[in-house]
Formats: C-alpha cells, sequence, structure tokens
C-alpha cells in the first residue's frame, strides 16, 4: 500500500487553519452586486419563480423556500416529529416513523432527489434518505406530505441516497459505514473489519403509477465507506456511479487512517447487467427484517409492514456489474453532467478534480485497461477513464452541479469559495467567496439532463458572524447567487433550517397546478370518520372509548362528553367537516400526553388518551378558524375507575343547575 | 338577562360571509408601496435591524425573526419536542417537558412578553405561555433557549398569560376555561358549571437577578372565560387588566351560547392591594401539585420538581382587589398604551372600539360609581370608566398595539384590515387591508412605555393564495408596514412558523451584545463531562454503562468500544472539546430510539440507548464540522445478553485481523 501521509497532514493543517475555523476569505467584501434587492425581492401577493426543497440534515425533515425571496414556505415532516403539524403525535401518522428497531422519532436527512422523466425533473415526487436508520422516504408533491418511507436492510449509514435514474425506475442507497451483514453472524471484534464488514447499494424500484418503491436487488460489496452517488443519463444511462472512501478499511481515527492512500474510487454500476443476472436466477434471497411504512390519502392512516425478504447479488462473482475507477484522495462529491458524459469525483483532500469519460470508461472495460482489481473487482486505469483535470480549483472540493451551457460549478469547503469552470477545456472561468465553507451546492435541475441555469444557492458549513447572533446555536446559512451571466453574482445571504444538506429545486408552475387544496370528504374511507354532525358519538367497548367528533366553525360536536373513566383507552376521531381551502382546525385537550391533532379539510385524525386523574378536562381548537374560534371549546368529564356515571354526550344542550341561579346575579 | 341574539347572528354571519371564507378585500391591489425591495433588503453581511419573537401557537415553539428582512433566524423549543436541536430527547433536556400529567412532548404556545425595566423592554428574557397544559416559560436572550418552565395549577387554557408588570415583578396567567379547582371533587356534572366551575388568575413572582419564577398568589374568581390580558404603567402601576368573555356561563356551543350579552367585562385587578391582604395573612394556603422545571447552564442538564403549594385569595372575599367594567361583545384584546392612562377592550363581536381612561376607573372606584356586581364583585357604569370609543373602525376588533406617539393600531378580523386611530380624539386616521384575517399585530415595544413607532407586523390567521401552493397545509402570513409616515405602507409578506399568535421585537443592540457563543467548557459541572480526551473512557456498573466520550474536529474518543449487552442501559455522554464560536458536534448510533443529540462547543448532552439486537452499530457526527467530518465516525459492538466480552474502549488502534490481509489487494 502506497503511503503519502505527509500531504494528507499538510492539508489537514490547511483544513484546520482555514476552512475549519472558518476565517474570512480574504476578498471579504459584504456588497452584494447589481441591484440585487430588487432580484430577490418578491412583492405582496406575487409569488416566487422556483420551489426549492432543501434537506434537513440532522433535523430529518425538508424544508421548502420560495426562490428568489429565500423565504421558508414549509417545512415538511420525514424522519422526525413536527409539532408543528402533528407528524409522529397522531395514532394516524405514527407507523411512518416505525422501524424495525421500533419506533425512531429523530433521524438525519442528507440528500433529496426529485423525480424525472426522461432526465428531465417532472415535480410527481421528492424522495428523501433517512440517513442513521437506512431509509428512503417518498413525499407527493401534491400534498407536501410524506406519503412512503422504505427501510433498508444489510445497511449503515445511508448517505449515497436517494439518488434516481432518468425515469425514476430506480432510486438507489449506499452504506456509507460497512457493517457486518443482518443475516451473517454479527457478533463479532470491531478489529475483525476486514474479514467481517461489508458494504452494499440498494437499487429500489417505483411504480411508474403509484410510486410505490420495493427493494429490487442489492449488490453485496468490499467494506469500505460510500459516500455520493448519481446515475448515468443519456448515453450513460444504464450506469450508476458511486464515491468511495476508506479503501483503506479503517474501523478507527478514520481521520488519518482512512486518509492514508493516494486514490480512492468511482464504482461504476452497470445494473441493466444486475438485471440480466436477476433473470438469469443469480440472485440470491436472503431473510431479513425491515419496515415498509405508506401513508393513504383516503383512509388519512399510515400502515407498517415488516418484510422480511431481500435479493442478493455478490458484485465479485458476477463479472460486468461494478467497475472500480481510482479517484484523488477521498471523494466526495459524485456528479454526472446534463450530456451524460462527463463523471466528476471531488477528492475533498485532492487539490484538482479529475473528470472521467463515460466513453472512455466503456473503451477501457471493453479494452479490459485494467490496473488489477480491489477485492475482486476490477479496477480501471486512471488514465484510461480520464476526461481530464481541473487544476487548481481550490481547496477542498465537495460537490458539482451544471447549468447546461457547458459548465460545471464546484464548491471548495476549505478555500470557502465556488469555482466555475468549464466542462470542455476543463480551464476555471470565475471563483466567489461564499461565507462560509460550503457544502452542497444546487442548480435547479442542476443534476438533471435540463438544468434551469438562472440561480445557484450555496449551502455553507459554518455560519458564525452572517446574520444577528442567536446564541450558541445558530441558523446554518444559503447564498443565493445569479449565474445567468459569465460571472456569478451574490444576490443574498438567507439563513436555514436545521443542517441544509442536499437540495433540489424547480420551476414553480411544474408543481404547483397538482397542489390538493383540500381532501374531498366524500372520498374520506377513515373507518371512525362521522361525515356530518349528525354522525358525531361516544360509542365504549369494555374500556375502549371511540369518540367520532366533528369539528366546523366553531364548534367541535359533540362539546359536552361524560361517562369516560380513569383508565378508559379513549379514541378522538376528529373529522373536519370543512371544504373550504385553508380552513384546518386544531384539537387539544388538558391532561394528554399527545396533546395536540391538527386536521385538515376532509380529514380525520386520531388522539388516543388514558386519563390518569378524576376532572373536568377542556378541551378546544388550536388553529384560529373563524371570529368565534375562541368559543370553539367542549368539556370532558373523567369520572373514577368504578363510577357509574353513563356515557353521555351533547352540544347545545346548555343545562343549568337550578341551585346555582341566585349567584349569578346579572345586570 | 338582556339577550341580543340578532345583532350577534347577523355579525356572525358577516364573519362566515367575509372574515371566514377570507374573500379579498375590494382595495385587493397587491403593490407594495414606495421602493419597499430596498427597505425590506438586508445585504449578505449586514444584520437586520430587530429581533422580532414570534409565538408558535400549536407548534408550542417560539420563533426568531430577523427585521425588516422576515428572515427566519432561529426557532426556540419551548413546549414541543425539536429535532433541529434535540430539545427533549436528550436526557439532559426531556425534565423541561415534564409535567404533573407526566411528560407532554408538544402544547399550544400563544403569546409572549419581553420583561421589561421601568416600562421599557430590556432584552434579558422573554416569557411564553403554554396554553393547553398551563404553563409560562422563561426564554434566556443569552442563549436563546428555553431555561425555565413552571406549571401553574388551578387552570385551564393558560391564554391571557405572559404579561409583566413595567419591572418584570410579575407574569400573570389567567384561566381561558373555569374548571373544578384542584382540591375540590371534580367528578362533578358538566351541568353543574355554575356551582363548580372556577376560573382563576395567577400572579407569579420574577427574581430580578435570577429571573426564576415563583407562584406568588392565585386570585380566585367566577366561573367565566379569561382571554387577555396587559399590565398597568406609569400611573397605572400596580393594576392589571383582563378581558373576560362568555360572562353567561355557557358550558356548551359558546359561539351561540356564550355570545347572548351585550357586554361581557374587562376586569381591572389592584394587585397592590392582593400584596396587603397578603402581608395581612389573608391568602389560603392550599395542596395542588405542579412542576417546576429549571435548565442549567453549567450541569448542561435540567431538572423537575413537583411542586405542592400555592397561595390563594378569593377575590369576592377581599374587597378592593377586582372590578368588573362592562366592554362591548366578548372582549378579545386588552391593551393598555404607553402612557398608562388608556385601557382598549376589544370586542371581537362589536361595532366599536371602547376605550377606558384609568383616572376615571380610579374615580368611579372611589365614588362607588357601581352598576351592582357581578358575582360578589363590583360592576363599575360603563359610561364611568369610559374615555370614549372609536366609531366605525371595521368589523372584528381583536388587538391594539401603539406607536407612541399618540395612535392606536387596532387589526379587524372579519374586515381584513389594520386601522390607525388617535388616542386624543379617537379618530380613525387610517386603514390599510392586510391578506387574511388578521389577528395579533406588533409594533416592536408596541405594549411597552416606549414603543418604536417605526414598523408593524400584522399576523394573518388566514393564508390561501399568498404564496406558492404546499398542499392542504399552508404557512401562515405576516406583513410588514412601514408606520413611520402618517399612512401605513405595506412592505412585504412572508410566511410563518407554527401559528404567529402574538409576537415582540426589540432593537437588536439590546440582546446582541449579551448573547453567548460558547459554553466555557472549565466551567462544565456536567457530572459526566469529560475535561480532555484523556479522560474519555467507559465504566460498566451492574446493567448500567456509561460511556464519557469527547468530540473535537474531527474525532470521536473512544471510537470503538465492546463489551456492552443486549439489555444494558447504555449512556452515552458527549462532551464538545471545542471552545470556537459555531463549532457543533452532532452524535447519532442506528438503533437507538433516541437516535441523535447536538452538543454545543464546551457542552456535555446524554443520549440513552437500550440496545435490543446482537450487532456491530455504527455512530458518527451528525453536524458537518470539518473536511474530514465524514471521517468523524466510530462503531460500538453489542452483544448477546450472556457473553464474556470484556468491556474495552479505544481510538486509533487499527488493529489488523491478519486472516484477512490476502483478501486486500492493493494497489
Amino acid at each position: 500500500m502506497k503511503k503519502s501521509l505527509l500531504p494528507v497532514l499538510s492539508i489537514f493543517t490547511a483544513a484546520v487553519l482555514f476552512g475549519i475555523t472558518g476565517c474570512k476569505p480574504k476578498n471579504a467584501g459584504n456588497a452584494a452586486e447589481g441591484d440585487a434587492a430588487s432580484k430577490v425581492y418578491v412583492a405582496p401577493g406575487k409569488y416566487d419563480e422556483l420551489y426549492n426543497f432543501v434537506s434537513g440534515g440532522f433535523s430529518g425533515q425538508v424544508s421548502v423556500y420560495g426562490l428568489p425571496s429565500g423565504r421558508l414556505l414549509r417545512v415538511i415532516p420525514v424522519f422526525s416529529t413536527d409539532p408543528e403539524s402533528g407528524y409522529g403525535y397522531s395514532e394516524n401518522t405514527k407507523p411512518m416513523l416505525n422501524t424495525s428497531h421500533g419506533m425512531i422519532p429523530w433521524d438525519d436527512q442528507h440528500h433529496l432527489d426529485l423525480s424525472q422523466t426522461n432526465g428531465e425533473v417532472d415535480g410527481r415526487w421528492i424522495f428523501a434518505n433517512g440517513n442513521n436508520t437506512p431509509r428512503i422516504a417518498r413525499i407527493d408533491l401534491k400534498t407536501f406530505r410524506t406519503a412512503e418511507i422504505l427501510e433498508i436492510p444489510n445497511s449503515a449509514g445511508n448517505h449515497s441516497s436517494p439518488f434516481i435514474t432518468e425515469n425514476t425506475e430506480y432510486v438507489v442507497a449506499g452504506t456509507r459505514f460497512s457493517v457486518p451483514m443482518d443475516n451473517e453472524d454479527k457478533d463479532v471484534p470491531i478489529s475483525s473489519y476486514k474479514k467481517n464488514f461489508k458494504g452494499t447499494v440498494s437499487f429500489i424500484s417505483v411504480d411508474p403509477q403509484s410510486g410505490n418503491m420495493k427493494i429490487a436487488f442489492q449488490l453485496m460489496l468490499p467494506g469500505i465507506d460510500f459516500d455520493l452517488s448519481h446515475a448515468g443519463k443519456g448515453p450513460s444511462h444504464g450506469w450508476f456511479f458511486f464515491s468511495c472512501y476508506n479503501s483503506e478499511q479503517a474501523h478507527t481515527l478514520l481521520e488519518v487512517n482512512a486518509s492514508q492512500r493516494d486514490k480512492d474510487f468511482i464504482m461504476a454500476v452497470n445494473w441493466k447487467k444486475a438485471e440480466e443476472y436477476i433473470r438469469q436466477g443469480k440472485g440470491k434471497k436472503q431473510t431479513v427484517k425491515y419496515a415498509h411504512n405508506v401513508y393513504s390519502d383516503s383512509t388519512h392512516t399510515a400502515t407498517s409492514t415488516i418484510e422480511t425478504e431481500t435479493l442478493v447479488l455478490d458484485a465479485k462473482d458476477l463479472p460486468g456489474i461494478v467497475y472500480m475507477i481510482p479517484c484523488p484522495k477521498s471523494p466526495h462529491g459524485c456528479d454526472v453532467d446534463p450530456s451524460g458524459e462527463y463523471i466528476v469525483g471531488s477528492g475533498k483532500l485532492a487539490a484538482l478534480i479529475p473528470v472521467f469519460s463515460f466513453q472512455k470508461i466503456q473503451k477501457a472495460i471493453a479494452d479490459k485497461n485494467f490496473d488489477g482489481d480491489y477485492q475482486g473487482l476490477p479496477v480501471i486505469k486512471y488514465e484510461a477513464a480520464l476526461h481530464g483535470e481541473v487544476k487548481k480549483p481550490g481547496l477542498g472540493p465537495l460537490h458539482t452541479e451544471f447549468d447546461g451551457k457547458g459548465n460545471g460549478y464546484t464548491t471548495m469547503f476549505i478555500s470557502s469559495e465556488i469555482v466555475k469552470w468549464s466542462l470542455k477545456d476543463l480551464k476555471v472561468l470565475d471563483r466567489h467567496a461564499t461565507y462560509y465553507s460550503p457544502g452542497h451546492l444546487m442548480i435547479p435541475g442542476g443534476d438533471s439532463k435540463k438544468p434551469y441555469g438562472k440561480y445557484l444557492v450555496a449551502y455553507n458549513k459554518i455560519t458564525k458572524d452572517r446574520y444577528l447572533p442567536t446564541g450558541p446555536e445558530l441558523a446554518q446559512s444559503a447564498q443565493l447567487f445569479d449565474i445567468s451571466g459569465d460571472k456569478m453574482k451574490l444576490l443574498s445571504d438567507y439563513p436555514s433550517i436545521g443542517e441544509p444538506h442536499y437540495a433540489q429545486a424547480i420551476p414553480a408552475s411544474i408543481v404547483s397546478k397538482n397542489s390538493v387544496k383540500i381532501f374531498d370528504i366524500t372520498k374520506n374511507a377513515n373507518p371512525f370518520v362521522a361525515l356530518g354532525e349528525k354522525n358525531s358519538k361516544v360509542v365504549r367497548n369494555g374500556n375502549r372509548v371511540d369518540v367520532y367528533m366533528t369539528m366546523i366553525r366553531s364548534h367541535l360536536s359533540p362539546d359536552n362528553i361524560e361517562g369516560v373513566k380513569v383508565g378508559d383507552e379513549v379514541y378522538f376521531h376528529l373529522t373536519n367537516l370543512e371544504q373550504d381551502w385553508d380552513v384546518p382546525h386544531g384539537f387539544a385537550i388538558k391532561g394528554a400526553n399527545n396533546a395536540e391533532l391538527l386536521v385538515m379539510p376532509g380529514e380525520t385524525q386520531t388522539l388516543k388518551w388514558v386519563p390518569t386523574e378524576v376532572n373536568v378536562y377542556p378541551f378546544y381548537c388550536t388553529d384560529f378558524c373563524s371570529a368565534l374560534h375562541q368559543e370553539m371549546q367542549g368539556y370532558i368529564r373523567i369520572s373514577a375507575k368504578g363510577s357509574n356515571v353513563p356515557i353521555s354526550f351533547s352540544l347545545g344542550k346548555n343545562s343549568v343547575d337550578p341551585t346555582t341561579m341566585d349567584s349569578a346575579k346579572s345586570k
């Protein structure tokens, strides 16, 4: 093994001195260029031009910004509970967060990819990865809600995910951490990493009509770390490219031990070849355990199913599926240009950016122009695959997107800048400072065949002094650039929710025309719906009490309930009878641990409560709905366990206790 | 009881037809006035002029915006769990959400009030109410974190809260819902409302140095609904004013039954008189149960204590504390002008706005100019207390703030506008449409003695078509106005998190100078801190395993752990050793249900995990911290319950299993 500790350490020192401590680039003039104010201002009543979907990183959610304004339009809960919407609190949504480990109320969400048709974003769905508990979510852009979550077996640290093929045939997912496989002996020493730890990449098929996901197959791979990936497109459709680091197979102090080799790899996967092997019966079925959660807009309820089978192909035994391409120093981003010909590997510790050619890769494979193998997988010669190198681009290249006009834009984490370069001759054309240390960048459609090359957003990892301080925890910072001209122009800074890891953007018109405004109540198939106030009721069955309650401006029905006892399992099924846009109602009840619900027009949602104390508890609408919203309240009496108070419920029977009339001296 | 059902119903019909359905005001020209773009644009690297703290309504959190940009700088978790910060997930923060009902992970947060000194905002703390489970929180503006939460006994629907006196002597809280009191028989029929249900207002003292809260006393009051409140100031310091509705004492279908009387009340409370009675020993101690939660920035841990005593004064038995002032139709807002002389009651079903005079109220009390009593509480004659009425202001007045230049600004929910009027002659001076149906409005310092009368923000209840659609759930909408001239000018629309219920704003310089950037690690008093990597360790004690782990760019120590078994209670105590601004680290471990942590520089946070399956689990840093962040990972081996694998832990011992060397064919 060729070691080169010195360059690693020196670049690492540079990282410590510059990028990491976020020192200001020299050219730290803050002024935005040109008439930036008017370019980002969206006047009252006007709409933003683009939806910008931004992953939440450690928050586990996805946020939706308008561009160019940078206004936060919505947080879509995906992998974490969300007190803004009730996701993960209601009985209906809890199953969405179920996994083979039980309910996980908080995950780490890194990347997003919009569904594509013919390599162009189509606005149907956006996919999101769960990084810690390996999962992929599908968000339905008709409702801006998480429609499906699929757990991935044989995986850990699902980082190179959820990138898709040009017709959304597959969403892929790769292990960042190699681990013992699910169906093998897992009680093994960590020091047996090289023997017992393996990596996988998974291909998940997407039903073209429903969008439903299914694990098609998993490739068994050496125990290294897979970082990022992108699909081939056009001529390279049928191939998928993954960046890999830790080819040293270190299991401790990776900052030193996984930075030893001059080159790690870009892994090229021929998934059409894998499909062939499957047709030939070469896949092996494995018994594993993973959750598959689906939300229904008809029953307004999620179901979680534990699946038990996966299909595995061992890459080293099935020639022609996987080839390794050497790539300088711990590649991070792995990006494919709009033409499908160029594959850019960004070695985060490298001082250049290699650009590989799909045609040359194909030729090298045909010519068997290999440089040995890596754990049984053929290694293509670096020079044979290379289109060329972008020289002296800056320090710490991480990610590249494309403007569709022949240019790549790469973020430089350590030197804190974005560098624009030409795909054709690999010359650097422009560079612009960012504040500070950009991770991903995003051009709308910039990882598709048809980028919308007007804007670029840098998602910076360090914020420091960019906004008013908010104590030790700061919002992270995004920066919007105009890239319509030869030179990048900084338009604005805007803070962001969670860690804005990766992002996607799409012209608004493609999505907004399909947006659902209400749920049709006549199609509400929830078993506990009350279709109209006359059907509201309270039903006891043993110690289970079902409250079928309706909401309409400005009362809940029933609003007086008695006969419920300490220890009963009470299910409040709330149906919002409204059929108008933007008339949600909320529900809160004192003393309940799942204290609240939000219910959209035409929807039914359920709150479970086991009362523990005798009392009369108020409940009320929590979403200001009308001039008489404050009157939208009621009471439930909880009696002692052995009480004989019968179940009763009513609305509008304002009975007066005659014994107390005297004290109510009215004027 | 004088009934006037007809006007109520007709105004209710108007509400249904106009305000509620959010029809566009006729003057629906959307264009912002003047050079709005440049007035709201904050160039990259420049700071906003003001912090705007906005309550989250049903989300239970508080969000911080910059003004005039409308950019969301931070969400501060208060009454709900928060996957952006780890609040409510870590062992350290879980106690903050404890109540007498157990842990409540989601509450409804309605109002905010900044601490004041001499009637001016001082930037030390901001108080927030928990509406469903009655609580008051204190947020420390040095850290932008929730420092304390106090539950309120004898309360339900803590709505008229947390308004404060001019030197932050007290924070008050009133019951929106009357209920049976905590120390009485609570298993009573709802129909016995008039006999058994009571209201309270609570005065919570605030320690001038530490800010610590304590229930000073509670006033026992008739069973009606208390809505909002504000303190007297200047000449009226010593008094507190509350709006009350449902003086009909209805307990069902309140939209009809609590809208019967022509007038409800503004309740004036002489709290200095109450203090006198307490000194005379007239308060009665009651045994109750409520949680008091305090977060320490030294131990980085919250404690929750269950308190058991409160002091109650029965208002009807102690003359001179409480007077009732008739106020037209279900008053909502109750606002006191900067001089302390004028009290504005906004009857949400009234067609005028009454303005009361403190001097006249005092004279009426001295003269006993009463109109009988309401349940034992003297009722001051309407005309005797009245300064005058703002005539024909619009439909559905809700809330009023002041510009310090002699003007009030009132939101009109039903006619969807803001109306500016003169305090002196009560003439309407200007009106401006809002989109749609504004609830609260906010002028920075607008409920203090010294408003900063440059901007006004309307927090609208209905959004509909103001932004790009996001499915059935829409962000709510705020609108920023320039009020520096005679006429209000609309500058911008910006969407907001949760339900922007009420808000406060303060010039940034008052707060930002005190902002904490890091926690001094030499003052870290957490019992599980590891002060330096050499102190990191793993300790078993029975089936409890404590992992003292450190984080520094770019490794966790230890990063290889063995000897932990299925069923062990594993506590990961993470100490972030960094002492630089904006270098948080995160921690996630696969398979854990409290899956993540975020740890600020100098801080220690704890994640509890009971592993249920044999495996080698990876863990990693979740907050992108350096060029080698992706290398900041480790493994923990979980063995079977009866296993003999001894506890071991290490960092950097990259042992290689010789049996697997052959397969690692290196190039």
